[in-house]
């Protein structure tokens, strides 16, 4: 059997990540692979942990690169604080928090959860009360839930909360991070975790991670290992700084990917950053509702910036609806997952995908194919709010 | 504080992996990221499963891309196969193998090991005396190992021995794949492994395993879930599989350039390129012997085309000779691990490493190194007795 070799088209990536990589990063991803014990190399993953530390906007030491993809940072944060028989509460209200009481459990952790309905945020109350009922080690949960378009707020009062109960907070910032104000120090968040593929900007490959004081001490009184060798934080650590002690191969070529999507960051500036994707979400709402669309997440306050879900409108057909977007317009989005399976698209506007042409492209391709499936849709008063904000 | 675009410099990549990567992987790595769900993307999985078939000689269905380095490999293998309480068995005769106990007690396994001398291969005597005084569940072992250089034979004898007392056989081939004979199939291993970095010719990142029948049944008869989420092949199958449930992320770009290096593989076809490698290592080792230097491998039977550890001759200075290499030929070899840090070095001719101007360039400039310290190298009938194969 003869194989031809690949020819992947240009998307544009509008769903829920990967999103669309920069020249500048695919040009670092093509760069001479060197050895994972070079001394160029070390130099590249100071530098990688030094940006790292200004996204998540934190001094901690343990800041670095997770070798796979988003979830093995969910995994590498739970596995690494919990221990058999501990006490995990998880806010679950999607389908990435709801993957972390099964990874907590794998860990041998006993698992309470702090139901949310779908589309809204934790409130303080529930979480409080959780923690009254028993106390427990590790409070988990996600800052930009990808599934629904929820984000959560208030996570400086929720870490006062967790900390009073002697409970450690671990964040999910797969989605958000780079997107939306996230200050880990300044909140006191104990463990967080992102993807590259999402508003970094980067292809697939790397999870950031990084563990404050308190988590690090949780690590160190661990009375068993960590039950992942490939995730224990303890190996991995003495790789990444100055003892440089050889765990695993580094992958070389998406870290030096991940260290100039790094660079576009600090270079745009994270504020700049955090406002660009702010108010492309707020074209983008003001654009899909004017147009008669309707979103999942009713406060407002509460959507997240990064990751829209749009209700499928009535008497459109979701999968021609995105078959069309994806031959016709080379426009990928995302479909809904568990509940929203069918009754949601997920719309991304994440990293490069956060740009005025996007939300344009978006609405008006959109408008077409709806239209031509029946459903009453204003595509002018679309295109003019969402223009009106663009313009603003 | 600012951060410097990255510049690597282009390394003669003659370690234990990476390995130099042809400019068509270069490419590959850099087409444009899709999404992990694009019908593209599932098109250059099923591809690249195909190639992944046809190199490690087998019709498994269950192989696939794991989306971590090579050390994830092991832990996934490890971790799918072992239960809380069962029995492992490990010959232990390298940092590599040496790592395979530590693993499969964090899976809750019971471990033996059978210690072979570093140097050597694992007498099949000593397998089935392990195996006789107790049964086991799996019994690991390295194929190729990158901390001595060695290469185990007999596999087909031993997978025989493990299953006529119903074990199963797991082989890591992270150093072999590729540059060895190695035939999943017809010696009858249950699980193997490799990484994308050496003899595949990609950069780290991804590691190729695949899974036979028997080690297929053994994970479908489990009575606890496998400890890792993210490495749990009833997950991850499912996405690889014609179900395609998204299960995580999956390395996009790292697939693609994973597809191109397979594609080369099948280009070169398989046996020439073991044929390839086999004969740069006869002009390495001549080469290296008639200068004057000792490899510390002693039966040659046992060595690893692939890998070759070589005795820092008398009076040499280990960390300046390599640094030497490095800085003044940008050539990469690497030092010695564990018992032979300091005492030897580990010279890779894998992939794109294993051609005749690779050995030529090591042996010549290692050569006017090891002379400028005092040691007693005969450059010229180490260049003819190299020469002497490469032109056979």
């Amino acid at each position: 059997m003869s194989y031809l070799e690949i020819d992947p088209p240009s998307r544009v990536l509008m769903g829920p990540g990967p999103s669309i990589v920069p020249p500048r990063v695919y040009r670092a991803l093509m760069m001479p692979t060197v050895g994972h014990m070079d001394p160029t190399y070390f130099k590249t993953m100071d530098a990688v942990q030094g940006m790292l530390r200004e996204v998540f906007i934190t001094k901690n030491e343990l800041t670095l690169l997770i070798s796979g993809t988003g979830m093995s940072g969910m995994e590498t944060a739970l596995a690494n604080l919990l221990e058999c028989g501990e006490e995990l509460i998880v806010c679950n209200g999607g389908v990435f928090s709801g993957r972390m009481p099964e990874i907590g459990r794998r860990c041998g952790a006993t698992v309470r959860e702090v139901k949310i309905p779908w589309g809204r945020a934790a409130q303080i109350e529930e979480i409080e009360k959780a923690l009254k009922e028993k106390p427990a080690k590790v409070v988990a949960l996600v800052h930009g839930e990808t599934s629904t378009g929820v984000m959560q707020g208030n996570l400086a009062v929720i870490a006062k909360l967790c900390h009073a109960h002697g409970a450690l907070l671990l964040v999910d910032t797969v989605a958000s991070l780079g997107g939306t104000d996230f200050q880990t120090d300044a909140w006191d968040i104990d463990v967080v975790y992102s993807g590259s593929q999402k508003c970094l900007g980067v292809p697939p490959g790397v999870a950031p991670i990084t563990f404050g004081k308190r988590a690090e001490e949780a690590i160190a009184k661990r009375k068993s290992k960590v039950q992942s060798w490939y995730f224990d934080m303890t190996l991995v650590r003495d790789y990444w700084n100055e003892k440089r002690v050889y765990h695993h191969t580094g992958p070389v070529n998406m870290t030096n990917a991940m260290h100039e999507g790094l660079r576009l960051i600090v270079e745009e500036g994270l504020s700049a950053r955090v406002a660009r994707h702010a108010k492309m979400a707020r074209a983008f709402h003001a654009g899909a509702e004017a147009m008669g669309m309707k979103l999942f997440v009713q406060n407002p306050a509460e959507r997240c910036p990064t990751l829209t879900t749009v209700l499928v409108p009535d008497g459109a057909d979701d999968v021609l609806t995105r078959k069309t977007l994806l031959e016709q317009h080379n426009l990928e989005i995302g479909g809904g997952l568990g509940d929203l399976k069918g009754k949601a698209w997920r719309v991304g506007l994440m990293g490069e995908g956060a740009r005025p042409n996007n939300v344009l492209l978006f609405l008006s391709a959109i408008a077409g194919i709806l239209k031509k499936q029946g459903c009453k849709i204003d595509s002018g008063a679309g295109i003019d709010a969402a223009g009106a904000v663009i313009n603003s």
